[in-house]
């Protein structure tokens, strides 16, 4: 049993930027020497989350549409009255979805399905430079 | 410490289906011969998800009307206008609630609460086959 | 390679009470022995979940406000018709949210960015009485 923990460095605009990330993540398992177990992706960042999603731009156009709608951005938050920086919805739409996301892989090939990528959701109000966590785990 | 990687065949009628998988999932860790670990309940599809709740009629019918009012299926998806096959509603239900749960286990036994169940949401918009990835790693 | 399984054990005001567990979680990963590797934390309950916040109070106020929107709780659940505890929106709730989060650690520190902290949502009705699955596997 390893562990190999990597990362990933990504530059994105904010906004409910939504990253493919399916071909990175891939390559750290590949290249880790571990034959079957687990990936942890996990984005050290308060504004910001993992899922999965078909990455075609009408599915990422209606994800982004479902948070601006139940958490949209123009509205009073306490956080931006408090702190002024104008990302409240950020920090609730991040809370919801969670920075986390595991995914098995087996025979170094991760165990998603034909149309399942790995994307990486930027809320912050601004772009950003980001560092997400890639902790293999396995055997 | 060991990986074992199993698999729960399903056949779901779509449109929100939700089926406890709970005994299934325990069968696999029991069978398992690992103790102590995780079991990591993934499923390789955009339009499914997995989590936990309490499986009585009421809760399962609260818990669907939830993704019918955030996310309806009735109103217009980018993806459907692009692709024609209606199920916009299903991706973003999916993306939302994901693909993904971590539950530990102890000498054999999942960590679940009295009433807490492990449930798989097929939210397409018709009759599915799936095949859900179960892994167990501890030792 | 090593799993140890520890808990936490809390006092909540339930009604979307929301504690800030970032150090005790931190205690269990460096007491553990374990150097890298992932902490698991679970919640045996149908009624509760885990995620990571800014934790000041304009945030966690904002949170809160967000289940009262979209999973309020004063208005008819098929659970509360059924059994009469009126906590059928704690159950919407948790099962949303999801009463499971993985985070790695490296070097016996958990990998948080450093506004992010993890949160225990009580959701039930009542005050409670908690004890949370705290599961670090690794070497």
């Amino acid at each position: 049993m390893t562990v190999k923990t990597e990362s990933i460095k990504l530059s994105t605009n904010g906004n409910a930027d939504i990253i493919d990330i399916t071909d990175t993540v891939s390559s750290r398992v590949s290249e880790s020497g571990i034959n079957n177990g687990i990936v942890t992706i996990f984005s050290p960042s308060a504004t910001s989350a993992i899922t999965t999603i078909e990455y075609e731009s009408g599915c990422v156009s209606d994800f982004k549409h479902l948070f601006d709608e139940i958490i949209p951005q123009n509205r009073d938050y306490s956080h931006n009255l408090k702190w002024g920086d104008g990302n409240g919805h950020s920090h609730v739409r991040a809370a919801l979805l969670k920075a986390s996301l595991t995914v098995p892989f087996v025979e170094k090939i991760l165990t998603l399905g034909t149309w399942q990528h790995i994307i990486f959701l930027d809320f912050d109000n601004r772009s950003r430079r980001r560092e997400l966590v890639v902790q293999m785990m396995g055997e």
